[in-house]
Order: structure tokens, then sequence, then C-alpha cells
């Protein structure tokens, strides 16, 4: 190979990749103006080293100060001028490519890393830096829509922070009446299921002697939950959440539950978006609730459907015959669920529509419709069971026409439920849940020509 | 530019890389044979994803149960079989050079990350992960001199432990005699400086109002100190060590106390080769006295000088007035200091040779030789004074004929002084020490011809 | 002495007294069904002692189960048959006064320990013993207006609780947002002074950096608080509530606050009632708030007045001008401050009027009519100033036409205002609050003819 | 009753009294010097009330002050000058000749409460006074020997103090490695049957997973253990100590663990001697035990025989026959174990001996002879098994020539065994134990004439 050929190209590439980044563009002002960039320039250098924690704490305070006009343009800056060195880049990519090995591959990957991920590694040493940093984030994400180019400061964060969070750094804790306040509000604050109303609500969902509610938390954020679960012991599988969660309802005594329910998980941190806490989650607390009360022997979620009456008013109605159109129509009344002869008539309807809809209903890149579904299902859970009228909130109605499914979650077949779903797309699921399906597709569903969501 | 020709070159360079990554070794064996390496691979499948943290557990396992010989061929493994994916590599690198931009050059940073980073991070999700893979490098150091090879394992691990490492995470806890004796035990086995004979000498270290010790511990090694340093509290800065740690010494109320000394400061986790905490801790053990003692306005070390002898025993020789290298020779009889007459000489040539040392003397790297001055130095603090029989242990003696030194922490001056060392070579040293190497220059010492280390 | 007819004659009132005690009374009915008697007998026993907290357990857990009806004739059992062995207590009786001695008298005083309090101390051996023996009194204050013959077993309860909640046992703790949810309603629940409606206006009260409350806990009682107090840091001494309390006042940097209010200070444990614990919080808090804000000099209440209207309506009427008490009896009309006219007329009768409530009134006892100045001047506060319309709710108006006052508390000269006050019924008062009463005996108050309250 | 008569009689003890009391004795100049005496008096009055804690603070200042010398006048002006009041005693006990009554029973006791009894609680208000106290005790307790004048005040202390350390406000911690070191070292300091020699020996007795240690503490003498129980899980009933200590030991899976082994129980606190921890320690551990760990279902000690050499060169010598004394005789040299057929000969006399030392020898109150047997027979254990050659120490064989005792703790059985003890004065023993006492009735040994120890 003719190397000097490369060697030229290679500088080629790098001197005007360096130009593209060196380029002041018109955003810089702000950003510039107040400091940060410089601040976050010295911060690499070696003076950054000596100041121990100043340095960071100021970009941190500078950019706190920041207002939400002013913030584009510090991105925008950590975008071009905190990327990757390009004359090291060629270098290295010229030395791999004369001559391949581990070695120079590896040497790339370190040649290449932006240089804003040395600066996001040393704000996090300031105290308090990695709360700040997931602000901070969490204000970028919010750009995102309009700012496309800065994508590639996210890439980074979330590269960093997924490592960060890493579930050997996080900390499982059970939330309880003896909960810091300062926690419990967040609880309030972030239910996103099953909303919160007030503290006595609260109160309901972990202080009785039949209800857990589980987070993970890191080190590093205190007081501030990172996902949470909350959990209903029963005696047997729920269908509807209405009861679970009545004022009034007769708890089982601990010891007496067999069934322990995932009825609610909520992520708290919006500037974790994409580092999944879920899974891992669910699993330990499954292990815990074995090993605290050995004889609930079954774990299973009572979830929500949100994506279903979107699908079915548009993919779905293909799959309904003519003469049940008329009853599909009558959901947009939201008392229908109190006319018994015509909820019938829609349960005959919907229920083969929501097997079909779990079962066999796949998104253009072929996965599962139902977001809740590809989550559980990724997990290595089981689809279970699909419930009628499982949540007849205005919400559970206007989302999913009141189903509810539950998912099961059996730590044996987990791995083998999981590798079916992710190599071969197979959705595993009860035999009461694949009867459905059929008894639809024998009566009343239209023919599935392949339909896809 | 010719993007088939580009097409085709990289291409070719992917499938060679390839071939050289997939070859298998016939370092292998053992690897493979307790399924070690498959067992990674999995980890890197979904079903990884899936098994939450069991097949992570599954691998410490498995690698616990190696015997030292085991280990080199599963470390090759990571080496050969784990490194970066040569086709997406080279895809990145194609498309960058075809159209150099930002996102392109950071894709290619995500594209050439060595596959067995994502194997550690997942290792770290099991109960126990990161103080295995802490363990695991402490390991993998021991076999880098006789498997230079494995140097590329070694890079991904540093990069990975200093950045979870990262100074935000650490937590600085007082050692006192109130801490559970499981820490404490690791302080008498870490203590590297100055050793603790026992735990009466442990106690006298810590527990009585004029002493103070700290340390950073992370929080997922549970009892693991990682650095601590041991502090004195003085009037006075004191020059000598002996009177400092000698049981029957007086103390100073620390009310009464306007001196910090730190004398020791000592690593602990051998796998964290690397991962520099002393700066950091210095400087906020700093800040923690300050709060909690504001008379106490000087912070000093009381430190070695390790690289002295050897140094003055080869270069330093030549400085050497002919007339006085007798002298230096009666240094080989640890009973010198003994002899007043014969010390008197001995230190009429050494002191001033020890400024030399520490201001003029520098290594093939242009900087200064002694290990503890160039850490104290680039950390900002300032070389305050040079002290005779500083340490009369047979340690002391044999490393630096008794030499000690103080290095002053001003934070108001840290930056300053950092930017001289960093930029300039420059050593900051008090008006004292600069006067013993004029003195010397007039006096005794040989014309210094550019005297490199 | 004829010791032979004292033998005699305290044998005789021996009998008398087991007979006495010993009558099994119409009440025992429920108390000896359920056996709670015997197993108090049997916990006093040598096997009470063997089954280490069994049986004491035991007899807390059918407590319990007594229905309200059940109790009185329970505690009618510890008063009836387990006070003072009266033979015992007639031969130490009969020792002492043969030959007297401290030996003896202290022997009468063992001899006479009602045996109820050994049931007492045994019970609180069982797992949660003290708290059911807290509530256990609470039960039994109850019953106290009705039946005054079980005083004699309140005694001993309030003996032994006010040497266990000793304030050497006590715990200060800060109660603020980071506190446990289970602390924060007890919180919500015991304010007894300035009503905290929910969970936000709780927040306002310990949550905002101008806030502080402090609460005893005992290492028994778990998340139980025992006394609270609620505190503002301010610049000056503040003369009304509702602005202290106001959600959207101006709060002051606490390093920039000079004075600390007291403006709330509730007890918690109606079981505890007459073990006393509000002066010690006080000046503990006082002690802490100095350590933590050295700026802050001046720590005073602001306090209700509960008596005044009371007495106003009764004794302070005879003082108060014929010409005058038309103005007072527009009191009624809650509206009345609105009318600045007339509130200014009202003012002029009443501040002279609180002055010679708290200055010269007495109750038949010979002490200050205002409880809450009783308990104040008795800690040796000073009564600092006397605020015209400080409370304006309903209850304020109500029970006080709207005066507050301050008392000081000034830790150099609480022992000699406490001193002057319990030695000469001295009521130390600023020397604003003592012109206000002098301008009110010089102009409208009628002269004071020896009015008690 | 003549009234008058009485009421005269009772003034005139009271008066009597007063005088005794009001005596300054010579003994009082240290105590009043330094001006403690009339603190404690000041303490009482409501000046004490009103100082907090400071006075209180000051009285203890002013006591850690005296010298040993100094001490003794202290407690004597307790004991004279700090005992009831004469007075009210006088009208307390006349008020109940008169007409005897459960009330004015009870009001004996209060009247004639020693006064020093609140000078303690109220020493106890300040901060560390609890720890104070108990010193204070220590101190007394020494001098009882010598001053029996001062025992009037050590029951009040006994009293108090028993009160306070009421079980029920006890906490129990496991102690293991990851203890404080500021507690580990007293467990050193403080094992009183089984040296432990450093703090390696230390490690060993508590950190194997085979090793227990429990300890009572009480929340107001931080880090101060009240009494300790050292534990080992084993799979039989040991018979022997050494191999149980043997720091070569094969460690017992504590999983495997069939029999927990209470082999040394230590108390702490001199100043706290006649509070008995004891027996509620040995049953809670037990409780703590079998939740932990369920397959154990022994709980036994191995228990020295400190009494049975001294109890067998006195009254045992009245039981061996004429022939087998010289046997005995060749006990005095600490080399007899060795001699194997000596041994034998030694353990044919001695052994039926043990059991009729355990069984049948008596001290003239009635009770067994050993101290270690009467705790664990009085806590309601059972004597299971005589061990011969159980400790081979000096002092192992010094005491009890060897020999060592299993006490069997079956729960189910405590009660019983207790009250068969208290009542009857039975040993209750295992049918092994009761055969070796009738070997030697029916052989070796002397015919038993009722001797008693």
């Amino acid at each position: 190979m003719n190397s000097a050929f490369f060697s030229d190209l290679l500088t080629t590439i790098a001197e005007r990749s360096r130009a593209l980044l060196g380029l002041p563009g018109e955003d810089d002002g702000a950003g510039r103006n107040n400091g940060l960039v410089d601040l976050c320039e010295a911060l690499l250098s070696g003076r950054g080293e000596a100041s121990g924690t100043a340095l960071a704490r100021e970009v941190l305070d500078r950019y706190a100060a920041l207002n939400e006009g002013e913030r584009p343009a510090f991105f925008m800056s950590l975008a071009k001028n905190f990327g990757p060195d390009g004359e090291a880049l060629a270098k290295a990519t010229q030395a791999w490519t004369q001559s391949p090995s581990q070695d120079k591959a590896t040497a790339i990957h370190y040649a290449s890393e932006p240089r804003r991920q040395e600066v996001f590694r040393r704000l996090n040493r300031a105290p308090g830096g990695t709360a700040a940093l997931v602000r901070m984030r969490e204000h970028l994400l919010k750009l995102l829509p309009a700012h496309p180019e800065l994508k590639v400061v996210d890439r980074d964060f979330a590269h960093l922070l997924a490592s960060w969070f890493n579930r050997g750094f996080l900390v499982l804790r059970r939330i309880d009446w003896s909960s810091p306040a300062v926690v419990l509000e967040k609880i309030i604050r972030y239910e996103a299921v099953h909303q919160i109303r007030d503290w006595d609500d609260l109160r309901r969902r972990i202080d009785p002697p039949d209800r857990r509610c589980y987070a993970f938390f890191h080190p590093a954020l205190v007081d501030e939950p990172l996902i949470f679960v909350e959990v209903a012991l029963t005696a047997d599988m729920p269908g509807a959440v209405q009861p679970l969660l009545a004022g009034e309802r007769v708890a089982t005594p601990p010891e007496q539950a067999r069934t322990a329910v995932f009825y609610s998980i909520s992520n708290c941190q919006q500037g974790l978006a994409g580092v999944s806490f879920g899974n891992f989650l669910i699993k330990q607390v499954v292990e815990e609730l074995r090993r605290e009360l050995p004889r609930v022997d079954t774990f299973v979620t009572l979830s929500p459907a949100p994506g279903f009456m979107k699908w079915m008013r548009t993919r779905g109605l293909d799959l309904v015959a003519e003469a049940d159109r008329e009853a599909i129509e009558t959901l947009d009344d939201p008392l229908w669920p109190q006319d018994e002869e015509l909820a019938g008539q829609i349960r005959a309807v919907l229920e083969p529509l929501a097997a079909h809809y779990f079962l066999e209903a796949r998104t253009t890149g072929d996965r599962p419709v139902d977001p809740v579904a590809r989550f559980h299902l990724g997990n290595g859970a089981r689809l279970e069971r699909i419930n009628w009228l499982g949540d007849i909130s205005p919400k559970g109605l206007g989302e999913s026409a009141g189903v509810m499914v539950n998912y099961l979650y059996d730590l044996d077949q987990i791995e083998r439920n999981h590798e079916a779903f992710a190599n071969s797309g197979e959705v595993v699921a009860s035999a009461a849940v694949r009867r459905l399906l059929k008894a639809g597709q024998r009566g009343r569903l239209a023919p599935a020509n392949g339909v896809k969501a």
C-alpha cells in the first residue's frame, strides 16, 4: 500500500476537520461571553488538574446561571470545539490502515475520544457534579428536536452516564413511611402510571403491610430516586387496577400472599433517559421478595396497553368485520362500560383484537407495537393474560379501552423467553392469550393480511 | 475523492483485522476450556441483557476459580477476541475520510470501542463486581512485564476504572479509633511510608487529639480505603519524622496547632494503579481542616526523598568536589550520624547537593528526578525546606541519607505554582532552598554542566 | 419507748392494711377474668425473672386486647393489690421509730415501694414495652377524673416515667424535610399552637433556610417525638405571628439573622404529661443555634397569652374605667381590628390591662395567671414585649384579643431571673412592659385593689 | 387510737432524725471545701432546675477532679446529708398509722425517698452524666469494704441504675470484625473467662463464620458494651475449650452447625455490679440465632467450675476414701494430666466428686456451691454434662482440675427448670450427670453425711 499517499490524504482530512471544528460559529456568542467555553478549555489543561475541584465548580456555577436562551450556544460550542482531535485521529487511522492490529484499532478509539468526554469527567469531580451533569443533559434533551446538530453531544452524555450509572453502582432501597419526605415527595411527583394524588394517597401505596415500593439510588445523587416500582401482595393474579388501589380494600396479610404484582414502574430522571434500569429493578425486587416472603411464588405485572386504541383506530380497524364497526364507534362515549349489553358486544370484538395487537401486530421495525409489551417481553417476561376492563379510568379507557395486561416474570424462563423474542421475534404468551387470538381468527376478526402497524 | 477505491481498501483492512482477531491462539486453551470466553460472548449478547446479573456473576465466579497459571490465557482472549469490531471501524473510518465532520469523527470513536469494555461494564453489574474487576486488573498488572501484548487490555481497564473512580464518586471519611477494625487493619497493611508495627502503633497514629487520618472510599468498595493520608497537628513545621511519631511526645492541643503536617500518603489498591487520588485527597483534607480548625494556617508535608541517594551515587557524584568524595563514601556506615564531626562534614556536602537534586536535576524527560517531588510539585505545592537528618531510620538513611523535605500547600498559590511547573518546568521553591543551592554553587559543588539525572 | 407496744400496734396496722388491700373488689372482675392480674403476680415471681421477656409481652398483649370498658378494673387491681407490702412497711417503720437512723429511714423507702413499680419495670423489659407503658398511662390519665382512687397508680407511673425520660437519655434531633414521613406526620398532628394544615404547610415550617425545628426523642420510642419547637430566624424580634408564617414572606438568609424566634412548642405524648421537657429543649436549642450561627444573639419567643380574655372578662373588668367598658364589649365582634378608630380605643384600654395581667394579676396560689407566662418565667426568661394585634386569627382574637408576648431567653440571666421569680414571685420584665403598666396606673386603669385573678 | 400521742411521738422521732442527719461530720471537710456538697444542694433547688444542665456538669467536673483520698468525704456527705427528709417521713408515717390506706402507704414511699436519688437524677441530665454516675458508683464500690456506712448510698445507686439499665432500654448488637476498634479493645480488655491475648486472637473469636459475639449496649453509654457473650457454632456439644479456641481448628460451616456454644460471658462495667444482664443476653441471643440459623437446635454453654478445687480441698476431701487421697494430692503437680495412668486414677475419683459438687453440695444458704452453676441454674438451664479435662490451662487445672460443664438452654423448659430450682432447690440435671453421682455413691465416694460446703 502506498503509505505516503495515505499519509497525505489523512493529513488533508485532519486539516479539513480542524478547520471545520475551529470555525467559531455565530451561536458561540453567549457561551464565550460569560467565559464558559474558555473555562472548559482551562479545565482540560493542567491548570484544571491543579485546581482540584474549584475550576469544575466554577464552570457548573456559570452554567447554572445561564438562562434558557443562553444554553444552546454553550452546547454548540461543546459540539464544535470539543469533539475528537482531528490530527490525532488522522494519525491513528493512518497507522491502522497501514498495518492493522488490535493495538492500533484500540489506539484509534482513544485518539478519537471527543474532548467533551473529559470535560464531563472533570466537571463530575466537583461537589454535586453528577447531579449537575444529569440536569445539563436534561436541558440538552429538550433542545435536540430543534437542534439535531447537538445529538453528537448527547451521545457522549449518554455514553458516560450509562457507564456511571452502571447497575453495579446502584443501591436498591425500600421506600416506606419511614423514608425521608424529600424522597417521598419525588415518588408523588414522578409516578407516571397511576397518579398519586396527595400524601394520603402515597401512604396507601407504601405503608400497608401488603404494599411495597422499591427504588434504585445512586450514591452520588442523594435523595434522588432513579426509578421505582410499586408492588401489591395479593392472593391471586389481579385483573383490574381500581380494586387494587381502592382505599377500602381488604389487605392480604403478607404471610398469606402468593403473588407479587408490579403495577407501576416510573423513571424519575429525565437526564438519564436511555439508561435502562427497569429490567434490573424488577429482577432484584423479585429476589428481595422471594427472600423475605418465601410463600410468594408468582411475580407478575398489571400493565397498561398504552398504544392499543391508537393502533386500533388505524391499522386495527381493518381487522374488524364491517358489522362490528358500529360497536367500536361507541367507544367514544366514556360511559360505554356501564351499558352491559353494549360492553358485551364490544368485548367480543376487542378481546381478540387485543390478542392480535400483542401477538401479531408489528412496527415497521418488526417489533411489537405496544411499548410496554416491548419492555417486558424484552426483559424475558411472558404475556400471561389480557384483562377486560382492567383500567376504567378516563386515561385507561382512552388509551386502551380499559384493557390491561399481566406479564409474568418467571426467573427460570426469562433467558429462554428473551432469546426467543430477541432472535426470532417470538412473543412468548400463555395458552389463554393464544386461544383468544385463535378464537378471533376463526370468528370475528377479518383476515389478517400481514398487516403491519 | 475516489470513494469506491476507499471502500475496497477499507473492506480489505477490515477483513484482515477480522482474520487477525479471529485466530484462535494457542493460549486460548484454558480460557475456552472452562467456558469463560464463551460466557463473555454470551454476556455481550441479548442473553446477557436478559439474565440480569446472573451471567456476570457466573463469569466472575469462574474467573475467581482460575489458578494463577490459567489467567494469562483468559487475558489473551480479551486482547485478541474482544477488541474493536474491525468491520464497523472500517466503515466509520471510510465515512469520515470521505466527508469529515464532527459527527463522523465521533462515530469512529464509538465504532472503535474495544468489545471488552462492554464486557467489563456488564461484569460490573454483578454484586461485588467492581471489587472483582479491581482484583482482576491487579492480576493483569502482574502479568504485563512478561506479557506486553496484554497492555491493550490494561488500557481499557485503566480507562474504565479512572472513569468509575472519578473524584466525584469518592467519599472522604475520617479514620479514627471508632472506625471498623476491618478498615483499620487495612491502614496497617497498606501504610507504605512509615510502617505501622501493630494495633498500638496504629492507635498512636489515629487516636490522639493532635492526629488525623483521612481516606477516600468508593461506595462500591465497602470497607476498602483507596488512599489515605496521615496528618499531625503541630505548632511549627517539623523537620524530622522520628520525633513526630515518638510514643512519648508531648501532644499539641488541636486548638493551639497552627500547622497540619501530611507525613504519609499511601495508595491501597494495586488494581487502581494509575488512577490518581492523592492530589484531590490532600486538597480536600486541607479544606476539612480549615473548617474544623480555623487557627491552622500552614499545610505542609514531611516527605521522603526516595531517589536522592541513588541519584547521588550516580549523577550527583560528578558535582562533588574530589576532596569531599571521601566523606560521601562513609555514608555506607549506618552509624555515621552519630559521629558529629563527620556528620557536619557530610552535611556541608550533601545539603547543597540535595538542593541541586530538587531544583536542577532532571530526568531524560526533563522532569525532576525525585518521584515524590514530581507528585507534590505537580499538585502545585512549593518546595519549602530541605531537612537534614529528617529520617534516621535505616530506610531513611539508605534512600536519602536522612534527608526529608517539606512541601507547602498554599491553596491560593497552587494553580500558579502548578502552571509554572507544568509550562516552564520551574520548581517553585522557598528562598531558603534557593539559597542552599546558591551556597553550593558558590562553594563546594562542582560546576553543573547541564547534568541530567 | 415501749417497743412491745409499738410492735403490736404496727402489726395491727399492717394486718388492717393487708385486709384492705386483699379485698377483691367488685371491679376486679374483668381484670381477673382475662388473667391479667394473675399474670402480673407471676411477673413479680421468680417465674417472671426466668421467662426472660415472654411473660411481660404476654401481659402487654392482653392489656392491649382490653376494650375501654375493661381497663378500669385492671387499674383498680393495680391500685388495690399492687401497693406497698403493709407488713414490710410496718416492720421498717417500727425499726425506725425505735432507733431512727439514715439507714432505717432509707429502709422504709424501699420497704414501702408499691409493688406495681416493679410490675411496670418488668413490663418495660418486653420489646416495645416503654411505648406500651406510655400508652397505658395515657389511658389511665383519661380515667382519673372519674376515678380519683387511681391517682395512686398514676403517681407511680409519673415517677418511673420521669426517671426513665430523664433529660440525660433524650436525644435532640433536627426535624427537616429529610426526616422520615412517619415522624413528620406526628409534627403535623401534634402541633398545638399554630395549626399545620397539610404537608405543604409543614414544609414551609421546616424546609426554608430561615426555619428550624428541633425535637427530643427517647431511644426506646423510635420515630416518636416527645416535644418539638419551631424556630424562625429573623433580623429583629417579631411582634406578630401571621407575617412570620405567611407563605409569601421574604426569607432572612440564615447568615444575616440576628434573632431566633421560638414561636411554637408542643408536647407530643399525653402519656408523659407532667414530665417536663420544654425547659431543657429551649436551652439546648439555644446552644445549638449559637454554635451553628454565631451572629444570632437574641433568643426570644413569640407566645400566645391564652388566659388573657378569660381573665379580662372576669377580674380584669373591675380595672376598666366605666367609660371604657363599652369599647371592651365590641370585642365580641370579630371584625373589630378592621375599624381603625375603634381598634385604637380598644388598644388604649387593653395594653395597660395586659401589662397588669402579666405583672400584677395572681392566681389564688399567688402565681401569674397566664400559664404560658408561668412556663417561660419559671424557666428564667424575661417578659420582653407585649405585642398589640400579634395574632389576628379567630383563636388569637378569642383567647387574647390578639395580644402576643415575647419572652427573652438570655442564658446569662436565666438563673438570676428564675430565682427572683421562684423566691419572691417577681416577674422580670423589660422597662417597656413596666412603663405600659405605669401608664395604665396613671391613666385609664381603675385602682387595683389587690385584685386576684 | 390516740392520735395526739402518735403525733407527738413521731415529731420527736423526726427531730431526732434531723439532728442526726444535720450533724456536719468530721469527714465533711474535703467535700465541702471544694463546694461539691453545696453545689449538690443548689442542684436540688429551683436554681438547679433553671440552670438547665450547667450545674449538673459543674458537679460532675468537680467530682472528677477529686483525687482518690478526697472521694470518701463526698460520699459521706451523700450518706449523711442527702438521706430522706425526716420530718416529711414522720408526717407521712403518722398519717398512715392513724388511718392506714394504700394512698398513705404510698405517700410514705415518696416521703422517704433519700434526697440523693434526686441528686443522681439531676446529675444524669448533664451530657455524659450516665457514664459519670456509673464511674462514680465504681469508686463507691471500692470504698464499701472499708466504709460500710456508705452502703446506704450504694443502695440508691443500685436502685436507680437497675431502673435505668432496664432490659427494655438495652440494645443487642453483634460484635464482629466490622465493629469499631473502640468497642473491640474493650472486648479484649473485659474478657474475663478465656483471656484474649491480642488483636489476632480477638479476630479468631469474632470474625470466622462459625463464631459469633453479641453484646448489650445502652444508648447513653456509647461504645461501651455492658456484657458480651462469645459463641461457637459446632456440629456437636463440645467438651473441651482448648480445641474450640485452637487457631488451626476446622471451622464448621454455619449452615451445617446444629449447636451454638456459649463459651464465655463477661460483664464489662464494674459500676453496674448487681444489675443483671446475663440471663436476658443469653435468651435473646438464642432467639437471634434461631432466626438466623434455623438448623441450630441445641443451645449450650461450655462453662468453668471455678469453685470446684477450693471446695474439694475443704469439704470435698471428706468424701474421698482414704485410699484415694494420695492421688488427689498429685493434683498440685501441673503435669499430672500428661501421666495417663495417674490421670485415669484421678478421674475415677474426681468425676463422681464433681457430680456431688454440682448436685448435692450446698452453701450455708442452701444454694449450690458453684457460682457459675447458680447463675445458669437460676436462669432455668439444665446441668447437661460434666467434662473431664475440659480446660487444661493452668487456670483451668488450678480452679477445677480441668473440669468443665455444659449447661443446656432449652427455652421450652426454662420456666419449669427455674421454678424447680427456685422453689425446691432442685438442680435439674441430665440422666448422665445423675448416673455419675450414683456411680460415686455406690463406689468410691465416702458416705455423704449431709455435708455442707
